[in-house]
């Protein structure tokens, strides 16, 4: 039996055995019921907004009122694709970074409710998305010292945040590694990857739309190395330019499968979970789920990253779906697998 | 990659990660911090007799007294072994269950008291071990039904035992599957195996020694199918003889090392962990963990079994890990293999 093999049995038997279910909660739930959930390690969607705090009173005018001056990290891309595999004008297939623009809340805000027949967020062939995903909100800093360490863009806004989620504090016995603020809309997608945190994501205002794959479908989305690359601002046009970083720069492993919700971009082993996340809902996204992310209007959502258990099993057991154990499937040339 | 080096990467990757480390509690942990100890998934060794109750006054003559004429279920084997892998008189090799012999707890003790010369517990050639792991003490049905319907060998022993951990259960969220006393001397051993079952190990008089690999390293101890055969009491000679069961019984996969303490038995890969119980002290052993079980005197025990979490990942990859993902390595000759 190959390694490929294995996967594939992994795949189907993991899936023989839990469907596509997701749990449903009305009520958040107790610390000692989310420590059992993570041991699962399925989805959660809880139709409750306890978590969101004094976020209910976020409309524009008050966001606006209260960052006012404050300059704030916004993501620009041509696409909507942050963090992405993109052509280069080279032919060759890159991981894409976003170029950062500073602006306020005020012009990100216009930005965003610009003529959609556009197309784009900024009016001008580009789109922005809040993104920073570095704890904007609050670091694992914030808990170590008080916060007197831990500057943050949206100052302003923490007294109407939670800093930390109780219930899943309690459960994991540590505070958040990470609280981010997201806002987007329809133009801007999260291409699909996991990560090595367990996600607790609050939508505010609009909805998320996730489609979810297990750590055990993995395999189905061809990881690749892709070599590194960053939207700059040209300074003669002003227009964004995908340029390849230098040689040192590490290449990056991602997934090679742009849209998993098209015709065909899956295996038929492939089982995705679409889960729609409404103002006011939170879901629970367990460590090493893949997901891709699109959102319907304007959305404002907050997420918490809590590292992932790193004792026992669960680590090796990710990076073995990944195929870590595999010599690397190089694509240093850019070009995408057949 | 071969299936065969898949298990190697995993069990060199969770050695590098976790090594052969187990924590030691000075307290029995609360519900939310054992919940947390399932999800690591590694042994714990609690140094507290909290969870022993009533037990501490079970001296012989209680025993004795409190059992008075009950017959009780008693294993017979000639070698000390039961449940595990034996030569039958036709030089093949067997999965041998025990024979079971009725009597009272005071002949019972008696014959494990026994002149240790003899090297045989009954003292006529035989070894004797409590050890009936049916629920002997109690069973899910005594929870569904306030145990009017769970009848026990060890009935008048009930009111001194803890029908279920509290931490364990509301971390669970459930009852125990089984409740299970163990009574035996040095020399009973139990052959190297592992439940599905999360198992909270307490001993209340002498010592167990457990040599215990994670699940990771099943793959060392070349599980194999073997013919199933009973220990039968012969008729002419009260002897008891090792009698083949009929083609109808399914083999019994069951690993082909019989003692993991043996130099050479294991191989380099293979990082086994050995703990002491002592009286008074509580081991819990996850689900999935392999073990093997001495013990240096007289030992009395109670052990709790709980169901493993269903949902998730644990049931499948503990399958993987014993290679059942394989086609099946057959043994029905009842050799072994090279």
């Amino acid at each position: 039996m190959s390694n490929c093999d294995s996967l594939k049995w992994i795949a189907a038997e993991y899936h023989d055995l839990n469907g596509s279910h997701y749990d449903v909660l009305d009520k958040p739930p107790t610390a000692i019921d989310f420590s059992r959930l993570v041991h699962i390690g399925r989805p959660v969607l809880i139709k409750d907004s306890e978590v969101q705090g004094g976020t209910s009173r976020w409309t524009d005018e008050y966001l606006i009122g209260r960052m006012r001056d404050q300059s704030i990290s916004i993501a620009a891309t041509p696409t909507g694709r942050a963090d992405a595999i993109a052509s280069g004008r080279d032919g060759r297939l890159y991981f894409a970074e976003p170029h950062i623009d500073k602006m306020t809340m005020r012009t990100f805000l216009a930005a965003l409710s610009a003529d959609p027949s556009k197309n784009t967020s900024s009016g001008c062939g580009e789109v922005y998305y809040l993104q920073s995903q570095n704890g904007n909100l609050f670091t694992a800093s914030y808990f170590d010292l008080s916060g007197d360490q831990d500057p943050s863009e949206f100052e302003p806004l923490r007294e109407d945040v939670l800093s930390e989620i109780p219930w899943c504090s309690d459960a994991l016995d540590k505070p958040p590694e990470a609280v981010n603020l997201w806002i987007g809309d329809s133009k801007s997608v999260t291409s699909i990857h996991s990560d090595p945190y367990e996600n607790i994501y609050s939508v505010i205002r609009g909805a998320k739309h996730f489609t979810l794959l297990p750590p055990t479908e993995g395999w189905c989305l061809q990881e690749r190395n892709y070599p590194h690359a960053s939207y700059i601002r040209s300074q003669q046009t002003s227009q964004l330019e995908l340029v390849p970083s230098s040689d040192m720069t590490p290449a990056v492993r991602w997934s090679s499968v742009l849209d998993p919700t098209a015709s065909g971009a899956l295996p038929p082993e492939a089982h995705p979970i679409h889960i729609t996340v409404h103002a006011g809902e939170t879901l629970y996204l367990p460590a090493g789920w893949w997901h891709y992310v699109r959102q319907s209007e304007v959305t404002i959502a907050i997420n918490y990253w809590y590292d992932m258990e790193s004792r026992g099993m669960s680590w090796v057991w990710l990076n073995f779906l990944r195929g870590l154990g595999e010599p690397p499937q190089g694509n240093e040339d850019g070009k995408q697998s057949p």
